[in-house]
């Protein structure tokens, strides 16, 4: 029996690779004989750029940059390995990453892209053909305009100075001056992945989506929501672009860069081979930390499944937490889904033990699969 | 597809009727058009005397009787309907279960049975031919000599007197009169329905594996653990036979009248249609409140899978806690087994809604065994 395994990472507790890892161990248990080809994925958030530098031989390049609060932050980049044209991997969330901001710091209004935009410049300092930024795990709201100052673009309030950093200064803003953007970036194709269900503003905006999780309070968010409103309107044609919202508004700002924004999974799966991998397998097993009514818009279990289902292959996916309306993935390609809980536990026990409760949830889960394949 | 769901209750949350309709009400969700057979199982503990009543079309009969801390108790036994002897089953927890004994009270060196004996003598009073004792959930571990008492038995210390209530005062015991007991009982048959694992005395015996659980304190143990050796001396030939431990010793005490003690589903499981309706089941399912190393010594899930594998039936468990050792269940004839908990949650919370964890649990269970249906 094969099993192709091609899991998400589980927020705050295991990568990709540690993932696949446990659950091959439990279908190794279950299944002895078992082929198990192991395909962890990455959504472009935390954790992509190491892993698809791993994914394609490539390397890390370790770079200090401006943090989301203002304080230096040792970040990193990757250079993809391989044929193709120079590929830089800028991980959003390494410079401006919800992780970066202390709990006592979480206010979206104030937090920057900066480092970003630093990031990308030190790519090109390496003479890269290609950027592609990766988006997700975000602790900003700034709608990009960090990310641009810092590769050169002004952002001019009512006298022509240039407005304070985070996303409440947007409301400040009422030009943006691009003439001393970075010259390099004419010849460099920069490509954001992002989840394209993110719009920038409206009910589905950045304000009101992620705002609250990123520790705004309910004024902070209508604040945060009319600043932004304002923002765009510099940007040009980008209130509801899909993936404009992506990590607070940093996909529209790169937009005004001439970026091309790519539905995530399209961009990043061309480094895994899931695709070419697929019709190998009986059974199809993704995990994530939660599968819930959200996950079918643009998880990774979902992308699985959708890519799994062109192939008439079935799909299990394995999560610490089955949420409400997570029935909702049965329409989009996920046969069965399980938890990998086994008993009432707390949340930091789950997280800490989240390796092992993977493998015997495996195991169990297989075992009930073998019930079924041993019913006809 | 053919389901024969026979559950245990979940402890101090559903009975087992509730258990089974939660069952087939995932089932009817999973696999639209299944026939569903339901047989919730007892075990002799709390709620068996009303389930036999129920599935015999039999009766309740209230009782008042001096519970396990000496203060009145509303108990009750019941009479079961149907041909053969008339039957009434004394589950010893109505009159002497941890459930009726306040957690400030949890001293088994204290506790009596003395409430059962006088069930056994109110089920007389109504001319019975059988008494079925149901052992389970007790809170006492007086070696059965409360019971022995309430039926005219005299329990006497070295001068003579009688002994004290509880299982410390055993150790005074010197003689054991039974010329006074109950001359009814002479043509009744008493048949004590036990888990055969349990014993009075040594190692494995009821003050050092239970005794903790009913609130005992080491030293308590070992008081304990000699008042039933002495109290052991007395009945004969009792310390290790089976079932001798069953309910504190009330298993023992019962054998010193005579009582049969048979394992608990040989007898029990007369009254459901469980072997006659498993070979007409396509796929059993069953479940407990957890599943573990001891599950195997005599639970209701081990019970079943022991008889649906003489049928060759799979056999799928499902339960609350998936605790240590429960892969030794793969032994005795659960193919697979899972937990219903969907997330990190607290005990209390799983608990209060353990109904609608059970349903959607059994869902997810079932899509698991339809993608093992459908890869062959």
């Amino acid at each position: 029996m094969r099993f192709l395994v091609a899991p998400s990472g589980f927020k705050e507790s295991l990568d990709a690779c540690a993932v696949a890892d446990a659950i091959a161990a439990g279908i190794h248990r279950a299944v002895p004989g078992a082929v198990v080809d192991k395909v962890p994925l990455v959504d472009g958030g935390e954790g992509s750029a190491k892993a698809l530098a791993e994914a394609t031989g490539g390397m890390i390049v370790p770079t200090l940059v401006t943090g989301p609060i203002g304080e230096p932050v040792l970040s990193h980049f990757a250079l993809l390995g391989g044929p193709g044209p120079r590929t830089a991997v800028v991980e959003m969330a390494a410079a401006a990453g919800l992780r970066l901001v202390p709990k006592e710091h979480r206010d979206p209004a104030t937090t920057t892209t900066y480092g970003v935009g630093e990031l990308i410049s030190a790519a090109l300092d390496l003479g890269v053909d290609r950027v592609l930024v990766g988006c997700g795990d975000s602790g900003t709201s700034d709608g990009g305009a960090g990310a641009l100052q810092a590769l050169g673009a002004r952002v001019l309030d009512v006298h022509g100075r240039e407005i304070g950093r985070g996303g409440a200064a947007l409301a400040d803003a009422r030009s943006l001056d691009l003439s001393e953007v970075d010259p390099r970036l004419d010849k460099v194709e920069i490509t954001v992945a992002c989840n394209p269900h993110n719009v920038l503003c409206g009910e589905r905006g950045v304000a009101r989506v992620f705002g609250p999780q990123k520790g705004a309070t309910p004024s902070q968010v209508e604040q945060l929501s009319r600043a932004l409103d304002n923002w765009a309107g510099l940007l040009g044609d980008v209130r509801t672009i899909p993936g404009g919202g992506a990590s607070g508004g940093l996909g529209a700002g790169l937009y005004a860069l001439s970026a091309t924004l790519v539905p995530r999974f399209d961009v990043i799966l061309e480094h895994s081979d899931l695709d070419a991998r697929l019709p190998h397998a009986d059974l199809v097993i993704t995990a994530e930390g939660a599968i819930d009514g959200q996950t079918p818009h643009g998880k990774v279990p979902a992308e699985v499944a959708r890519r799994a289902k062109k192939h008439g292959k079935p799909v299990i996916a394995l999560a610490g937490t089955i949420g409400a309306g997570a029935r909702a993935n049965h329409d989009i390609g996920i046969d069965a889904y399980t938890s990998i809980i086994a008993a009432p536990v707390e949340l930091d026990t789950a997280i800490a033990t989240a390796a092992e409760l993977l493998t015997d949830a495996t195991e169990r889960t297989l075992r009930l699969v073998l019930v079924g394949a041993a019913l006809t």
